[in-house]
């Protein structure tokens, strides 16, 4: 229900969700795992969620959900990037599962045209793609490099094509061992703009982050594995004022009437419904510096992607070649 | 003061202004005036600030404001764009007062780079600049088009110099007889995105919608007139806030100790700053689709002063020639 | 072979390449009929290749291909392009044979990222876009909008997907009955660039203007009638060196010793391979105003399918809503 | 003269002028000197106009040139764009003198619109700015940074105002010790397009590179040091069809008909007046890849920039920060 997703702080987030669930008693979630691992400039948290139990607690998928936070990102210090997308490589490693001759499909999902919406696009720009380099170039030269194949199919809004329509026919001709999905996110928390990515092995909703469904693209609909990696880029203002309102029931806690009014969270909701004008359901809250932000991030996720696809090329060397 | 700025719901229109200072009660304000006409598709009212007190009542200087207000523009109809364009030109044309062979410099303040902030650089870049072309062409083909220059300065982040210092350079030069500027503003209704035009005699201040303070750009300061104008594309994620909240304290209002918590401004201010985090005052909301909002009220001002700067070619043909 | 594509002046117009097969004594070319017709602002000429006769002495496809050139487009004045798309609408209509319920599949061939290469993304992004509306408005609404799909691949250099096989994977699950494909074209003529607009039944090598050979996009490989609109955007170096020299031939021809070493064209191609660098070879000649060219080529073009497709409005409203 | 200024191969670099006019025979220049040093991937070379002397016979003002030439960056490596910054480093610090409390203006040149002619533009957008900061700052951060402002003031065609004014004005507000230009040139050979950078203590010409005439930015109209660094990304059509000329000139040398009508180079360029057409003299032919071209070499001078003017950070970490 529209009204219910807006209300519900949305986040796109399963470490989010998770940490929502749980509250402040902070309780064990049943159906989901939980588990951090602090590096020198960032946080890697990794969320499994193991059955439908687990499903409908957090509302995300079955699978696995790495997340990488890394807040200093904001400082856009060059060395920090290349940092956290060593750490990026490393967990791509470890999920990703590549044959010398698989070809790989990355997708760049969003409008690039809406700097919020244009992460996936901007990746896929910035990719060194070498499917077609093979019928080109000679075997020594092409044989470092792995088959990797690119596109940004654009939105439903604007080519009138379900992207998924698009991706099951490139898939059907290229026969990819893996296909990466890249695509802005909705957080919760607006400090995770442009310093968080998620990576998940449950594919995803093009789209979902913005609040729209979509036809899945994952292992079922594609018949291949598919990652998703995600960086939020935008927070709704329906969360932001709901945060607020969460604060101010706290330091009314001890005021009778008022506590009685905003006793159930389900309660609260309602209020927020009443106040909240329509048009604010729909709209989306994100920082000035956004096109700087998501241009960081490309470039990182990039240059960590090419360095994970490319193996006879060293990660750092690529790291830097695609800046 | 940074926080009242933004806990006082901030906007860049006077009208907006007014009917804050004004209340339910819609009592007059001393020092200030208001009326308002109807056209077909839209609204245009007149504010006009008399003196000091007016000043301190609605937080803007003494000078008049128009404003034109068309909702429907959302939908984005050329036919509605054109004749909502009429009405701009018709509103400039009672402002400017220009003789022949007058020249008119056209500021474009923003960053062309950042989506909300970018409609004065987009409008520059649409207009029939002409003010080079009399070395160039022969006098009869000259002779209808006014003396128009025009430039996007840039922002004071990205250049690193005053956009005041930039133009006072420029109106030395050039000697125009006015100078317009053009710039993103920030409302208090997130309707008024992308709907809404304010005309000023009074300058304005650069980046003044985004909270930050800069040299003016006005008679003062300029010595020549300075006309601007300006479209809300963003409002402050505090006042979305607020708005709630003033929704809630009505929806209340019969509940006494909260009633006292809620009863002056002052402590719903109060309360605002104790639950707003610092990031949240700074971020600004605007609507998914404002790339497009931002283009086509590009277009609709550039073609309006085509057609108002240039009396020899019709407004029509000059407001079709733009797009 | 590359070196006499690239000295046998190559073009992608049809027209173009019958008029240098017919030479100046304008003899007849068999198997190719070519007829004219002049409007106000434009002249519409239909050349149709009949045979495998045809096609070897022009080196184009059999089919139908129709130009519309308009010289005065350079001038950039609004009324003359809304002229231009009335003659493209005109002609468009007649190719087209369009029912009810047709699906439109329109393809923006090109790099976005290149300006001479751009036409097919922006027409693409100019469109009226409506396949995915019939499931979210009400049949009245839909009612009048035909089912158009718009889709700009990317080119192989950054998909690393050849185009038809996007292409292909699109069709199979939209089917259309008709695809419209968009792309820039390599003229022999200078003038040409910006001013001409080639309509082809014959589908399109992608690329081919620039020479790149790919999989063709037309009925035999999609399995549906394949309609294409082109415009020149470049000619190529090679093509400017030979006009000089054949002008140069011409002012010699009483030269003996010279005239000898010039008499056929094959012995001035080789003195081309020999004086011509290979990098010019590579290289395409572009006006400095090639942007402003490409984008009016995209609203002309972009706001003729408007009105060809949803023949519910009339062509003049959407050619304006387009713009 | 319009027409000799493109028969005589058009060069903006000093080092192609001197070339030319000490022909095959290599003879020396009056009032020129020219040395050169080889690099592992670069060679540097310098041209020093001493006198009018010099100045006539090469068409370039009294001074310095400094032109590096790096063919392998076409090749886009990382690692050799970083060397090449390097040595633009090395010989902008022999060039500028600044003192630790100078400020600098950094002008970009041309026409971010236009690719060929945005390398200004990209660059200075690439710079890190500081004027500003000191107002805002803690002295001990901005300490180590030098006041660098920068502007990239458009083009007259779009601005209405000559690139000079707008400089004039910024320069009496802001008195920088030294203004630094960035333009995009014209290269006689199309190797030099992307690869070739050339620093001149003369100033500039504001579009000269295109032909066109403005008024100059040099030390003489400003009162301070100007600077100019610039990158070939065009070669005249012109250019591409005289060396072909020349090319087969030299085929020819033994006719003897041909040679008398083409013995001396004034019959050449009157020969080449007959067969050129006016649109082709317009003309400037660019590589396909030119958008990447410029974009690299906006990376490499704006890194090389903010190493020379912020001393205190190590020039590697600059060259690595802004990409």
């Amino acid at each position: 229900m529209q009204t219910w997703e807006h209300l519900n702080p949305f986040t796109d987030l399963a470490l989010e969700a998770t940490a929502a669930a749980r509250g402040d008693a902070r309780t064990e979630i049943p159906g989901v795992t939980m588990r951090e691992e602090r590096y020198e400039h960032a946080t890697v948290s990794w969320v499994e969620v193991l059955d439908q139990v687990g499903e409908q607690m957090i509302g995300k998928p079955i699978g696995n959900y790495v997340t990488i936070d890394a807040p200093e990102l904001r400082r856009r210090n060059r060395d920090l990037q290349e940092q956290v997308g060593k750490v990026l490589v490393e967990q791509l490693d470890k999920l990703l599962d590549l044959k010398e001759n698989d070809t790989v499909l990355v997708v760049g999902l969003g409008n690039w045209k809406a700097t919020p919406d244009a992460l996936g696009p901007r990746v896929t720009g910035k990719l060194l793609v070498t499917r077609h380099l093979r019928d080109y170039v000679p075997a020594d030269v092409a044989g470092g490099l792995r088959a990797v194949a690119a596109i940004a199919p654009g939105v439903l809004g604007i080519t009138g094509i379900e992207t998924a329509e698009v991706i099951h026919g490139i898939v059907e001709r290229i026969n990819p061992a893996v296909v990466i999905c890249i695509d802005a996110l909705a957080a919760r928390s607006v400090e995770r703009i442009g310093t968080t990515i998620q990576i998940a092995d449950t594919g995803i909703q093009p789209g979902g982050g913005i609040g729209n469904k979509r036809q899945a693209l994952n292992k079922q609909s594609l018949g291949v594995p598919v990652i998703a990696i995600g960086v939020p880029t935008v927070v709704h203002a329906a969360t932001i004022v709901q945060d607020a309102f969460e604060a101010m029931a706290g330091s009314f806690a001890n005021t009778k009437p008022f506590f009685d009014l905003f006793r159930s969270p389900e309660s609260r909701r309602q209020l927020l419904n009443e106040v909240l004008s329509p048009t604010v359901g729909e709209l989306v809250v994100t920082p000035k510096e956004i096109d700087d932000l998501t241009e960081d991030m490309a470039k990182l996720i990039a240059g960590s992607l090419n360095a994970v696809l490319h193996t006879s090329v060293t990660a750092q060397d690529l790291l830097r070649h695609i800046n």
